[in-house]
């Protein structure tokens, strides 16, 4: 029986077929069939959502938090088993990375989610106590969480960033697990059952479906009962569900592709060349390329570390063993981006094909090189996403040809700029950062756009098209609550019908309001 | 010659063609030859406001500041004109509306927005010193406004809310007037280019056209030079720049349809019925009906006052005076609107027809009814949108009948409930304010929603299709300015780099920031 987890049980899937994950290191098929629901899935859970909102709303934060610290435990609790499962999964090696990296972060994520809707100063109440109209904002609903590939744990739909934002901001959340996890999916979702039960939430504040056809994905996130979907993902697949949900009015956003271009100037490749070269394929092939975040393009101009640099950067990508993908489909797409960008003009320097005798998803490390010239003149072609351990050097003929190379980038989530730390890279510095600046959401100084700090100054969002709007961040709470809230005044509401956070006397001392011009804490007077 | 203020000078327009006004009151068309500009006209103003957005961005908040507060003294200054040119061309009073209550709306809403841009605590700036990663919003690129016939000065392109916020911003304006009032529009325009003049802002800070034919317009609102739109409108323009905006990833924010539902509970009847006819008659009759937040539905439920509350209404409705609406045109929309909802089987207690024997834009004060069962049957019908001096009673059996009722409402910018002073309408406050709670942005107790206050705490927006998106409000400063600005990250960014607002030293003492987990004024230490 393939069960998804609906209206607080797992209930038998009405569904339109099943799938199994394959182990990307092995090729081996994994045990363990799951269902790709159907509309009935799809509608059972929207049904339910919609009945725990109403629960939902006459709670306080006190009790997300507790579920959010609840759930947090069982992961905890459960760290070695769900480990054990992604690895199997992705081929992502339980040591570091998944046992001590991305676990811990997705746990730390949670925490820190519940303290926010503990605290409640992410509504951000304005209070306007000579005209009595008070504002802030509060759920806007039923949230569907499409997760990504890349982080089982931190981004997944039933238990990453997303998620913990959704429930803390107090909206029930719709998961649609990425179908190439769909054990450590499962695993994860017991223990968010389990907090549930444990702590009384209402049944639907969690669901998880394993995987949807197209069609119904679209449909579910344009449904009226629906309050805003939140997706991580690839562009083609970004861009039909923000259709869907853009005709029905409602809210969606994007976390799609970013190339991460990384600039760096003359001085700094003089001054620092072979630590440059060690950060950047660190950065690189990290998660074997498939971060959000991992530096794509890599900006040179001509100076006389240029070549030595560009040859480190091959040298590393040579030295280093080539891991395994997520997925061999992740490996075919990879190959066919690079073929892309070979017919749009890039040489290779390295790698440029899959990985022999291997049998695992393996494509060998690719470093490609095109000049400044042709990126200007091909920046469309040349700037299709390669996700994976490939990165692209743009060698530019001088200063100028590297800002007309940057001014032709499309939005991304992150640019870095590394320059000479004597300031003798001063001015270029600051006519690229101004090209820069309006073509990323995070601009990085000397460091490596990889590792997303969880922190309320985090931007990890970006202009269009590495998300759908600029103005939301994915990672850093209490921001990247903000999506899952709709603004809502009360103007002459009698005082005792106002909600907690907008009485005259506060709900808890560690709440920050905006009263009458000034932010102050709790029942602090100013 | 017709001319279009574009690049900072008065311009020949190249247009399509042209377009004269026509005063509401009279007939009479009203001299002054206005272009409809054509896409060249549109190129040249994204191209200059590219332009002079590059040189804002190097500015800092006092400087915007100045400007708008140099526009404001030359539209005090020149209020006389204004107020005699918008008369004509909207037939709205020089008294009281347009001189004492629009136009220092109008210029006090500009002086809010200097203030905001002067103290810079909009940019909310956030700084993990620990981390050296440091957020704030930055001015998303030049914006477009799409200015309402209604409002000739509060909400025009070239100087109302959405204007002020997006200058506030840092953003280049492109404004689009109301072709309803082009005089009022050009006077506004010439104001401003004296005060951009006057301040050394950069030539393309604002710009204004006149009338665009609808495929510029769609084409203006996708141009990849955009930053954002606002518009302010119809539902049925508002939704055809939605999706040309959306397709294009811009973000857009639209203020559309809105019907205000009025709730009075069977205890606010009995206790103060005659007062609440006449508040019901001033503001539904407020602008000849003309505001986004007309209370356009009143929902009785059967009791002792019912009766004689809708009789009450009726009297009121047809004692007072009909003033002509904004334009001819308007007044057959508002008939036909009026015929389609008798269609959708709505009767006529008064009114229902053009006003005979005036040889202004006039419509009979209008009142429908329809019982509650007939509204729960074909609620979408019944909520087509009747723009001006019409509101329609729906009158429920019962509570059951009135919470069926207001849950088949769509998304409006305000909801507003009255109930006896003495609680005893408490029960059916909760049931009923549940459901208009999320679909409404601002819920009121005992008021009109007319007269949209200017504090931080408004929200002037709501759940779709009122807006296109329930996080924003298109009044209350700061939060208004939100709209216009992106999130923008520095990640280890050397200090000297930074902008003001994100060095550790602030730039004066006057703005908030969240720094390591506090909100802190200044350079206060917390």
């Amino acid at each position: 029986m393939q069960r998804v987890l609906i209206a607080g049980e797992w209930i038998e899937s009405v569904h339109n077929g099943n799938f199994q994950a394959t182990n990307p290191a092995t090729g081996e098929t994994l045990a363990g069939i799951y269902p790709i629901s159907s509309w009935t899935d799809c509608d059972r859970a929207l049904d339910a959502a919609h009945q725990s909102l109403k629960q939902m709303l006459h709670q306080d934060g006190e009790q997300r938090a507790l579920f959010l610290e609840a759930f947090a435990a069982q992961i905890e609790k459960n760290a070695a088993t769900l480990c054990e499962a992604a690895h199997k999964e992705t081929a992502l090696p339980i040591k570091p990375r998944l046992a001590d990296i991305e676990l811990p972060r997705t746990i730390s994520q949670l925490r820190q989610a519940a303290q926010a809707a503990r605290d409640g100063s992410y509504t951000q109440a304005v209070i306007d106590t000579k005209l009595n109209i008070r504002s802030c904002f509060a759920a806007i609903g039923p949230v569907v969480v499409f997760g990504p590939n890349n982080f089982p744990f931190a981004f997944n739909g039933i238990s990453g960033g997303d998620f913990a934002a959704a429930i803390a901001a107090g909206c029930p959340v719709i998961a649609k697990a990425h179908p190439l996890h769909p054990t450590t999916s499962r695993l994860l979702a017991e223990c968010a059952k389990t907090a549930v039960d444990q702590t009384g939430m209402p049944a639907a504040t969690v669901q998880m479906m394993y995987h949807l056809n197209s069609e119904d994905g679209l449909r579910l996130v344009g449904d009226s009962r629906v309050g805003a979907t939140a997706f991580t993902g690839s562009r083609t697949g970004g861009m039909a569900l923000k259709h869907a949900a853009d005709i029905a009015g409602k809210p969606i956003y994007l976390e799609m592709s970013s190339l991460n271009p990384i600039v760096f100037l003359p001085g700094a490749l003089d001054e620092r060349c072979k630590t440059l070269i060690i950060e950047t394929a660190d950065s690189g092939l990290a998660g074997v390329g498939q971060f959000c975040t991992s530096p794509n393009l890599l900006f040179v101009t001509e100076g006389p570390s240029t070549e030595r640099f560009i040859q480190g950067i091959v040298d590393a990508y040579r030295s280093r063993a080539s891991a395994p993908l997520l997925s061999f489909s992740g490996r075919d797409a990879l190959h066919h981006s690079a073929q892309s960008l070979i017919e749009a003009g890039a040489s290779v320097l390295i790698g440029g094909q899959l990985q022999e005798q291997s049998s695992g998803a393996c494509y060998c490390n690719t470093v490609l090189y095109v000049s400044g010239k042709q990126f200007i003149e091909n920046g469309k072609k040349l700037q299709e996403e390669a996700f994976g351990n490939l990165t692209t050097v743009v060698r530019c003929a001088n200063d100028t040809e590297l800002l007309q190379a940057l001014a032709s980038l499309e939005g991304n989530l992150t640019a870095s700029i590394y320059s000479h730390s004597n300031g003798s890279d001063d001015a270029l510095y600051e006519s690229a950062s101004d090209i820069l600046r309006s073509r990323c959401g995070r601009l990085l100084n000397d460091k490596m756009p990889t590792g997303v700090a969880l922190s309320p100054a985090m931007n990890h969002g970006g202009p269009y098209p590495s998300t759908g709007h600029p103005g939301f961040t994915s990672v850093g709470i209490p921001r990247s609550m903000q999506r899952f809230c709709t603004l809502q005044c009360y103007d002459n509401v009698r005082a005792e019908r106002l909600p907690g956070v907008l009485r005259d006397l506060p709900p808890h001392d560690r709440i920050w309001r905006y009263i009458d011009g000034s932010y102050v804490l709790g029942n602090e007077k100013n």
